[in-house]
């Protein structure tokens, strides 16, 4: 019961639970850390997969019998349930665990109640241990339970002053290689990377993950209300990683596989298509453009996160990174709380979360 | 002749150097340590404006007797000519001094040799301690002498959609009261504030400094090619500060005082602005705006540091920070180095240099 150990267990489980990020949805990342009676670590694991064994069984199974009398420092409240596993909190009551720590609590209805379980069984419970870290390390699950639709993540690469592309439509390349690569983790830890008809019909975009071992492919999706935009022969629409193109009710398209959403505006009911992105699992979206799209989806408030790619570049013309988001004065500005300023080679990123009304 | 001790003695002068911006034109910011035989501090002193002593002629007589036998720490090469005060080598010549460090080597014609004839006096000279700290403090005279203009920095105010303002013109506030705060700083390092006719007409401006202690104010200046948008009881024409109307040759006003220059595209020939700039004395300017000036100068070649005020905002309507500045293809774009970033309150400054062509 060392305060610093306790803490030193609880970030390895969070490190371990960013590992399954992108691939677990719809179940949320999770860490594990097993010490023994005597404070020493004995086993680790993560959720790895979508049906397959959740942390704590991974952690269980690499401790073996030193696990007994020792504590399990868990990123996210044991489950009580059983689904396509067993219920982990008995796991933990079988291996005669006698302390669990875990960051946050589960906010799911189906598979909270562990820890009244653990604690009934007479194992000491102790919930709270960095939870911010733990927190921030399962944000788009989270925000998806609590908002009953996947998180977006809006991501954008712009000069200095918000252009895009050159005056000729010009644009590669804006962003450095390791700003194109970060991109590439994103889309790893997203279940679905949305696009735009105009971004669709002038850049073709493949869409895929490159370049991050082990990535799982997210879900291809482009938003192409009047079905023109991807043509058969588009790369989007090859087999490196699923795809659904989102059309309106009434677009005549022969293209598979399509989802038929209502319009609003001039585009589709962004959500509608987040709707129907839940329904299929996707519980983390990197929308990345183009300005339009960006737009619909800041007007609908359904962005979580900014990630911006900010190129040390001027161009003074040029296509924008964000077009109407339904703002025409500056006191209807979209405020915006900047979380994270990182240098990749020559660029900036920029992470932010809308600002909180009243905060 | 510790080489920390050195070190320490000569930051110490770069930091007095630093008083001096925006009170010195046309001669360098200049910072001076003086240290007795047995190297303790005797004399501290800086340029404070020009036409009064040079920064070794306050030391020294801060320093006094105990001068003899010890060391100065100069930020630049002390001066060999007799302008409207003494030349330094020779009062260092005159104190006893028997060590002179400096850091920059004085690039002006008039000035240089000071360090020829601190040697013929058999003074030792020790060049190059901290140049570059000591050169980034005096950027600004040192490109106004290596490029015959003045130093040109360019600030601007976004969004990070890269918008100056929200549709219906309005932008009070998009950047917080820390960043506005900065801004009157660096008016108050500039020898003088430059604006267009769209901002002159949009804003009304003042284009003084407010809230910094002590500081010199600016010439305001006002680029109206047409002369129609500094009208009379404009902001700019009160007495907080001299200002200049620079028009076309050919323009039709009244105002005083006004600068006539040569028509280039649809705007001034900005080498022939910077040069009567140049000639008032001026040798740092502060590039305010709007877009399309700032587009002419960065056309021209005209700009040496770019400073940007980033707001965490997201508006997707508006005017831009940056109009036509003759690039109309990716190849073409006007690419930075980022210097360096920093958090304001709630915003980003971000500070860039053109990068150096074949760098």
């Amino acid at each position: 019961m060392d305060p610093q150990a306790d803490i030193t267990a609880m970030r390895r489980a969070v490190e371990l639970a960013a590992r399954g990020l992108g691939a677990t949805s719809p179940n949320p990342v999770v860490g594990c850390v097993i010490t023994d009676a005597s404070g020493h670590p004995v086993g680790e694991g993560w959720h790895q997969r979508a049906g397959g064994p959740h942390a704590e069984v991974h952690a269980l199974r690499a401790a073996g019998v030193l696990a007994r009398g020792g504590t399990a420092y868990v990123t996210l409240e044991p489950c009580n349930h059983t689904g396509r596993t067993g219920p982990c909190a008995q796991a933990l009551i079988d291996a005669g665990i006698s302390r669990v720590v875990y960051a946050v609590g589960d906010p799911n209805p189906q598979a909270t109640g562990g820890a009244d379980t653990l604690r009934a069984a007479g194992i000491e419970v102790s919930p709270g241990l960095l939870a911010d870290e733990a927190e921030a390390g399962n944000t788009a699950w989270l925000t998806s339970v609590r908002r009953g639709r996947p998180f977006v993540r809006w991501k954008y690469a712009a000069t200095l002053d918000g252009r895009s592309a050159a005056a000729d439509g010009t644009s590669r390349w804006i962003t450095s290689a390791e700003s194109r690569a970060d991109v590439h983790r994103l889309r790893a830890e997203a279940d679905a990377v949305v696009v735009g008809s105009g971004t669709a019909r002038t850049d073709d975009p493949h869409l895929a993950v490159r370049g991050v071992e082990g990535a799982v492919q997210p879900l291809r999706v482009v938003v192409d209300t009047e079905a023109t935009a991807v043509k058969p022969g588009a790369r989007v629409l090859d087999d490196a990683a699923p795809t659904l193109i989102a059309v309106a009710e009434d677009a005549d398209t022969a293209l598979e596989p399509v989802v038929r959403l209502p319009r609003a505006g001039r585009g589709l009911s962004v959500p509608a298509l987040l709707d129907a992105l839940h329904a299929r699992g996707v519980r983390s979206v990197l929308l990345e453009g183009g300005p339009t799209l960006a737009g619909s989806f800041l007007a609908a408030g359904a962005v979580d996160q900014i990630v911006g790619y900010l190129a040390p570049v001027l161009l003074g013309a040029g296509p924008h990174v964000l077009a109407d988001a339904g703002i025409t004065t500056i006191a209807d500005a979209l405020r915006l709380d900047v979380t994270e300023t990182v240098r990749l080679g020559p660029d900036l990123r920029v992470t932010a979360v809308p600002t909180t009304k009243g905060a």
